[in-house]
């Protein structure tokens, strides 16, 4: 049986749409989804907020109530059949978190077993036969292969083969004959 | 450069000897190490001191102030010279020890990154060469070579290869040319 390994932050989690609405609330200000494409929000933010804005990703709270990627949930409940499914995410860079990500999981993905759930940094460490992610950094240090999800930040790499949503996850790895 | 991966629990933090002075502080018992050779400390108790004894692992405060392993801060700053080292806990199974583990390595090796630092279940997620660890179930799953780091409940085993110290494993991995 073949090992997918899957991100968590903007893969199953909106992590993006939880950081503008932090910060559209906090500077009365209106960026959308749209208005990062290719960017990072710290490259629009004007230079006084960028303290504020370094600073919800070191808040517990931020990863509690995340909403759900679309279709994640159900395609990853069939990936399981064919594939071994481990959610991997770096974990370490925000220690704070790590209550609000297991607790998240096991709201969101009760299904899958603690077992296959793994906190880290640097994703080299993961032996599995693919890695989906938003980071291209990540992915350039695993030792599979590497797919792309898109997000807005990147947008414009074409290093790696992509997947956009959950629907082409799905026809990636199920929609073909085993 | 190679890539070590090492356990936590029994091989760098003295998890035994916190469990044992727990046990024989609240039942007034006198175990020791040489007790529970090729044993689990469950099989010594009388059954109705193993719901506490069982209790011990689940309380965040058993993780905080567990003692360091001999030789090991020495020997993996050596090991980091001549390998890529990762600490690789199976943390899952406690879920309420995430943190007090993280900050132990902070306190105990503060000179290992935490990109470094793997928190999981199952460690045949793990692409390393080499695992040190005192339980066989994941030597067994691990991809790499395994290395069987002695603690009283693995005496008996023979199917790994084994250090009983870290100076043994100094002298594995580093008294030899390279």
């Amino acid at each position: 049986m073949k090992r997918i390994a899957i991100d968590m932050d903007e893969v199953i989690a909106d992590a993006l749409a939880e950081y503008l609405q932090r910060y559209n609330t906090d500077f009365n200000a209106k960026l959308t989804k749209q208005d990062v494409i290719g960017k990072r929000i710290a490259e629009l933010a004007p230079a006084e907020h960028l303290t504020r804005l370094r600073s919800y990703f070191h808040e517990e709270s931020f990863f509690r109530d995340l909403e759900v990627m679309e279709g994640s949930q159900e395609v990853i409940r069939d990936l399981m059949d064919r594939y071994e499914v481990y959610i991997v995410t770096a974990a370490m860079e925000v220690p704070c978190s790590f209550t609000a990500k297991f607790q998240w999981l096991e709201r969101h993905f009760p299904f899958l077993p603690p077992d296959n759930i793994v906190f880290c940094g640097n994703k080299g460490i993961i032996a599995a036969d693919y890695l989906i992610d938003d980071n291209v950094y990540q992915l350039d240090r695993f030792r599979g292969e590497g797919i792309l999800f898109t997000t807005p930040h990147n947008f414009y790499e074409s290093k790696y083969n992509r997947v956009d949503d959950w629907q082409d996850v799905r026809k990636l790895f199920l929609d073909s004959p085993e």
